[in-house]
């Protein structure tokens, strides 16, 4: 009888510390290893919600803003891209002329470098952007969307679309969000294609999503209300636009930035939040696993030399990601 | 003793039953007449709260907008007008050739009917308006918005222009928050003037206030980053642009959404709410109370109107308000 006191007993002061120190109790980022990266996210963590020392930033402050291409998911091919294909040949089945357009084969097969070959292929790529992104309803498109989002597989890994999310970097949505942070997505990808799907596969929900915008159009038909999708943007929130973005929707510069190797697409953002009073820590993931993901790096180096410049975390996912998706490895 | 025990039990059971019908506890709209706007407000709330009840709406989706000059706070005169005016009175003192512009005269002696007279004069607010808005940082503009409403007074009352916000208002955001709502404002007001004083004066944090916005730049001058303000619109959250402002910003469609009779600004805000699949409710504030605040109307009624016709919750300030201001009556 009195063992199982004891026992009892220690168990409630394990558990009583399990609460006062819950890091010690669980790790809130299983899928990292640990190195610098994860050590420096845990103690940036630790000192921002640290009350009353040096570093101490209210809950109302801490903004943490995310790239989602190559940062949330993976981005080889660009998902929205894929989406684009599916809906062109949607499209072709009512409109036959669209398969004569030049670029209709390149996407049947899924040969997306075609749009990069030249000047005249890039803005192709804006004409199936219009043809799949506007003249219709906001409705309409996201219930496309979100059918797509229901059977779209992946071209390489045995998974679902929306299954190709980096585990490590849910894991740290989800440990910012427990420590009181307000999780935002700042991509370049579009701001009603990324909001189907944002809710439930990161918990952020559309209202904390940021994206490049086409112009809507408020129609009344016959007493119907509706908002048209015009095939014209409002806000192109990449590079640049992205702190213009985050002004835009937040209207605070965010505490904390994570953005991916490839196009330099998120040094603004990662300055910007740099720029901060608050103490600021900013991630730069790199692509360096061809094994499990994709090895890739951009031709002038931009995002690699600026998070050196500057002393952002680099956040390499061979070394510092113990598993990258939650199929598989 | 006994007796104690008593009524320590009766204590306790008046404890838990104000727990669980908080409403009977204690009246969440105090500022309000017992009317049908009130009654029609607290079913609303019961209905869309009640989990298994037909009416039920999850938390995620009790979003509610509320337009902000003539619903959240009074709009006679206009507040961001009478903030250029102090900001243009402040420039002239650096740069006095403003002093020979047309309206300067207008401007300093109140007279904002100025420019209303003509189309001539109306160009000139806007000039007004890009003189005051643009050409500083985002920073600096939001220090001289936070250092207007310190002491700014409204020129009728006797009373800070902060303090000129509607107490049942303020009431109804709290009200709706304590039940799940997450609360935004919806204003042709200026997005980045508003943002200043919004979490003060209405518990509403910036990324939930969307307004009417101004380009921004990004800028790095020497290794400093800042967004600059340019002298152009990106959106004009107004009339139509409300639908289209909720839909970028929010990227839902709101469930309650509350307006005023001056302009027509919100019949399009309205009219969207109640498009929403679950239940809805919109309320139209009618100025008729010329004693404590004002009593205007729009010249063709149109707000009224729509009300009428959509069947929207009508309040009446002079009937439904029991207290107007937080000072005085």
């Amino acid at each position: 009888m009195k063992r199982k006191i004891l026992s009892l007993t220690v168990l409630l002061i394990l558990f009583m510390l399990m609460n006062v120190f819950p890091s010690y109790a669980k790790d809130p980022l299983p899928s990292w290893n640990d190195g610098e990266a994860k050590r420096a996210i845990i103690q940036f963590v630790k000192d921002v919600t640290h009350k009353g020392g040096p570093k101490y930033v209210p809950p109302e402050d801490r903004i943490a803003t995310f790239d989602n291409d190559g940062t949330l998911w993976c981005e080889m091919p660009v998902i929205q891209v894929l989406y684009m294909g599916e809906a062109l040949k949607e499209m072709a089945e009512k409109r036959p002329e669209l398969k004569e357009k030049p670029f209709y084969q390149a996407v049947m097969k899924g040969n997306l470098e075609y749009f990069e070959q030249s000047l005249e292929t890039k803005k192709e790529l804006l004409e199936l952007l219009a043809l799949t992104h506007s003249g219709m309803t906001l409705e309409d498109f996201r219930a496309s969307v979100a059918k797509f989002f229901k059977t779209a597989r992946h071209p390489k890994y045995n998974a679902l679309l929306k299954e190709t999310t980096y585990l490590p970097m849910v894991e740290l949505l989800k440990y910012l969000r427990a420590n009181g942070f307000k999780t935002f997505i700042c991509s370049g990808g579009g701001i009603y294609f990324m909001r189907v799907i944002t809710d439930e596969i990161y918990g952020i929900p559309p209202e904390q999503v940021i994206g490049t915008a086409g112009k809507l159009k408020f129609e009344d038909v016959d007493g119907k209300i509706s908002l048209m999708r015009l095939p014209s943007l409002l806000t192109n929130n990449d590079k640049e636009g992205k702190p213009t973005g985050i002004a835009l929707h937040i209207g605070k510069k965010p505490i904390f930035a994570a953005g991916n190797v490839r196009s330099g697409g998120d040094v603004a953002m990662l300055r910007y939040c740099q720029s901060n009073d608050y103490p600021s820590l900013q991630l730069m993931i790199d692509h360096d696993d061809d094994e499990r993901e994709s090895a890739y790096s951009e031709p002038d180096n931009a995002s690699l030399n600026a998070a050196d410049k500057f002393k952002w975390i680099v956040v390499s996912m061979k070394k510092d990601w113990k598993k990258i998706f939650s199929f598989g490895k």
